[in-house]
């Protein structure tokens, strides 16, 4: 199957999967602590029969019983061996299923048989021992033996690590073109056992190619709804939900789920209301089950599919929205060793103190990104990258805006950052352009534009709109969305050029107002070469809130800037905007004091008295 | 005439008035030291002759020869008891003459009388002693014995002093409906004697509905013709030009005039050229001077009349542009006694040594208006008033805006000020609007529009646009014109209207976009009740300037407030704006520390290092 196939099924009706596979195995015999894939290969019959009911039930998908024939799962039995042998058996079994089912009811519906990944059991770094390179290449072997035998999908399940699905995401994408659906599992918290919230794993999973997300296991259909509905929120592509049959209890030393099937399907129906495409059962969801979910949803219109990308960042367990008209956003610039001694030799050692503090202040004084930039001499820039990277989001869970002038080291950063991140920045530089867009594609990543060519700075507003458009017109091309791109204003030097600032804020404004695109700039340029910079900055940085800037690379450090900022959101009538001016000021009492040469308190200071 | 036929005739062809009165009543006979209105009266023929010889040269408007006939110049001469007979006999010659012209070359052309007023040689408060309503009365009182004898127009030249126009004009316009054309008198720095230059006489008598405004005496054609070009660019009415016949010299004892009558009138020319409309000559020139001039000038088109209305305040010797899009003005506003009681006390004591300071400092600090409000309990308000704008003008030279709720107030205020004032404010409340709008009018003045109503503040945005409309259009129909009009944006509190910016910089936007009127904002009153309010009050500084702000009233004791107008003139790419910039912050450094509770440094600050 196609992806686009695979899309315009799933947009036609209610698609379902199948119910649960170990739970019915047990039921029929399969003891615990086996290996599960050899006791389905010794009793074949067991499983065939099982799918093949549940294509009689009607679902249109079955999961070939793959999910845990991975080179980790198998070595914990001392079946490592066994792998490709393994694989290639369990999808056979799938299709014996499927022939039965079309022996035996003579029908002629199209059903289609999943290739089924799950975790290894083994966490990636930095949580576990397992180096994400080493995880991805664990899904890639295990595609590699499953692909030959043909199967319609891939399906990754039961999933609780973000980074993790993203390990087995990359594996699919770089192995085939299959559509791939990607599941995961939330505690009562609905959060995964890593911390990731539906929100983050929708935004993630789909920015990076996921033909559906879901969710399955775990709870019972009413548990799963308040998922479904906040994934749906943020998504545009397909929902899975395949619950357990309610949660399961013991009964006289035996694992009981409560939900009759009638019930479950009666619960079913409002998952898909809530807006689920795909759905099936998980733990304790007998063929029952299925023939009682299909019969009640079946005639159900799908939920449609939105087209509305959402503009947004994440780390692995939170998401940052960059809403076109919310609160001003700053991304903190101070993790940058230009100018910065001690930073620079701690970047020579490998020592990441600095940027864990960095990261830490920045976001307490109000940053909602944190630029990452490691680009110095003499030190191996990618490796401290991916070090830096590490450190910041310990430190700071704050998505991060990867920056470099080297295509291969965001490509490695991007690669390695657990969720959304923030590319800076893509120009029409050759090299940038023609590389990191696709790059941006594959990670799901957004990126700042950045109106710059091979020929340097535009040379008038005209061609910088021109750069601009060419990139979007690219990005676009390559499958990305508006919502992914972020311009950059480009501010000049308003002591060299008299219009810098119009020019910067024609930019945002014709950005907002007539490409509905979000924008970014630093600040500091503005007031190069001249005295008492924050002035400038400050009042620069108001002028372009109000044309519609989104976002400022800044040093959140700067209290006059922030301050302005957040008087900026209060003045905005931004929610919460009087709140978080009270907090801000409050709780950080400005202490302004420039100007290296006459620190006395000026000759007229009647202000006290005056202020009314 | 009626006013009307005045600017008719004007736009029609270049009007010639007469040439010289006492210089050729001197080569006539007349002798020096004598009073020239007995001289003449004891000698009729020769005025006659030489008004008659005036007309024959294309004179159309000859200047009766009640010159100094005024109670303070007749009393000099002991003859203070002849002001009536003086003033009508004079009048008597012009007619005859006239008559003479009519009979003797039997033409038909329509020719007119001028009542001719002067200075008193008294000096006018508080530069001399003369108190300025008792001037206004000695004017009208001259005129109420001319008048009756029946002239065309008024004409009031060879002032020195604008003050003192003012007081002619008011007394003119208190007696009748006549035109009038006001003519200064210049020294060659192109300065009256007590410092006014072109530009503000042209603003303030053109303001305050004069019919023409002049320049006459004093130098020859060539050193006139740049003063009839700064004059004719601000002009909405005809500029008169009336040089002498060159500079005197003195040869043999004898005042003799160089310019010879084909000299005179191809200087004369160019004078046309620059602008004016109304040309004849002053000391020097003879009835050859004006039939040479007659002859040469009289087949040109004469110059357009503009009618682009300036935006300008001044005092009497300067004026202040108020561009749309030029640089950010603020107007002071610490002379108000409102929580300031050692001013109060001051005040109360009729002592104006803070007022004084205040005026002082202000505009050291970049005002450049003042307001001056003196309401208080337990004060004369009137009187106070009277003094503390006249000790601000002292003080500083700076245009004052008159701040008053009282109307009457307001009035003694506007008459007594020498030059074109602001009034703060003429709401929609029935007792200011229906009378202050006259009274702007009268006295030339700008004036705030606070768009109240008697029902208090506007419901929206809606109703506040209607009580804009509303004011203007009476306004207008009262002969004021929309660049005499500076709307206020009535910024609510953000604190209590989370819109307040936001209804406050769409009021500023559509007054500058969509009605080219300028606009002013009060900026204490957005961050009533909130915290370290000057950065809430910058912020929306830099917004509604960004907006289209003309001016806001302000303490410009306020560094931050103050630095970000500058920074703001300097992004926005006014002229000069860097320079001013520069030399603001480096002779002002800044030392802006708020914050009532915790003074320390903030525990970040990394920010000198990290400024690129
Ligand atoms: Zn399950
Ligand atoms: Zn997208
Ligand atoms: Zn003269």
């Amino acid at each position: 199957m196609t992806k686009k196939e695979f899309q315009s099924l799933v947009q036609s009706r209610i698609m379902f999967v199948d119910g649960a596979t170990g739970s019915n195995l047990q039921q029929r015999g399969m003891p615990t602590g086996v290996c599960p894939e050899q006791w389905i290969l010794d009793n074949p019959e067991v499983l065939i029969e099982l799918q093949t009911e549940f294509l009689e039930a009607g679902s249109d998908i079955i999961f070939a019983p793959t999910f845990t024939a991975n080179r980790i799962k198998l070595a914990e039995y001392g079946m490592a061996e066994k792998l490709e042998d393994f694989n290639r058996e369990l999808v056979g079994l799938s299709y014996e299923a499927v022939k039965r089912y079309y022996s035996r009811c003579g029908s002629n519906r199209k059903v289609y048989i999943a290739a089924d990944l799950t975790m290894t059991g083994v966490q990636v770094q930095p949580v576990g021992p397992l180096p994400f390179e080493e995880l991805v290449d664990v899904y890639k072997q295990q595609l590699g033996y499953i692909l030959p035998c043909g199967v319609d999908l891939i399906v990754i399940e039961t999933m609780m690590s973000l980074q993790e699905c993203r390990a087995a995401l990359l594996a699919v994408k770089e192995t085939c073109d299959l559509p791939v659906i990607i599941s995961l599992t939330y505690n009562e918290m609905n959060r995964t056992i890593f911390g990731t919230d539906p929100k983050t794993a929708i935004i993630v999973l789909q920015s990076m190619g996921a033909d559906a997300v879901g969710v399955n296991c775990s709870t019972g259909p009413d548990k799963m709804i308040e998922i479904v509905r906040e994934m749906k929120r943020y998504a545009y592509i397909p929902i899975m939900a395949k619950p357990n049959a309610g949660i399961p209890k013991l009964v006289n030393g035996k694992t009981v789920f409560p939900l009759e099937a009638e019930d479950f399907a009666a619960e079913m129906e409002e998952i898909v209301k809530a807006g689920a495409s795909i759905v099936g059962g998980c733990c304790g969801s007998t063929p029952r089950h299925i023939k009682q979910l299909v019969e009640r949803v079946k005639n159900i219109q799908p939920p449609a599919i939105s087209k509305a990308h959402i503009r947004a960042l994440t780390t692995e367990s939170k998401t940052v929205e960059i809403p076109l008209s919310g609160p001003f956003m700053i991304v903190g610039e101070r993790i940058n060793p230009t100018g910065k001694k001690d930073l620079q030799a701690e970047l020579r050692e490998e020592n990441m103190s600095i940027v864990s503090r960095f990261a830490e202040e920045q976001v307490a004084l109000g940053a909602q990104v944190l630029d990452i930039n490691v680009g110095m001499n003499g030190i191996d820039e990618k490796q401290i990258m991916l070090l830096a990277m590490q450190e910041a989001l310990l430190a700071a869970d704050t998505p991060l805006c990867i920056d470099s002038s080297h295509v291969e080291v965001i490509e490695a950063a991007l690669r390695l950052y657990p969720g959304r991140a923030l590319i800076n920045s893509i120009s029409l530089e050759k090299a940038k352009y023609d590389n990191l867009i696709p790059i941006a594609k594959k990670y799901g990543a957004m990126f700042i534009l950045l109106p710059l060519s091979d020929q340097g700075m535009p040379k008038n507003l005209e061609e910088k709109k021109q750069i601009i458009h060419t990139i979007i017109d690219r990005a676009l091309e390559c499958g990305l969305a508006k919502e992914d791109i972020i311009v950059d204003g480009l501010v000049n030097t308003v002591g060299a050029n008299k219009n810098a600032s119009i020019e910067a804020l024609e930019t945002i404004r014709y950005c907002k107002d007539e490409l509905q695109l979000a924008t970014i700039i630093g600040l500091s340029n503005i007031s190069f070469g001249l005295p008492e910079r924050q002035f400038i900055n400050s009042t620069f940085l108001a002028f372009a809130i109000q044309a519609g800037l989104t976002m400022a690379i800044a040093n959140p450090s700067q209290d006059l800037l922030m301050n302005t900022a957040f008087a900026s959101d209060l003045l905005r009538g931004v929610e919460d905007g009087a709140e978080r001016y009270i907090d801000r000021v409050t709780m950080r009492p400005a202490t302004i004091s420039v100007g290296s040469a006459n620190q006395e308190k000026p000759e007229v200071q009647n202000v006290k008295e005056e202020e009314m």
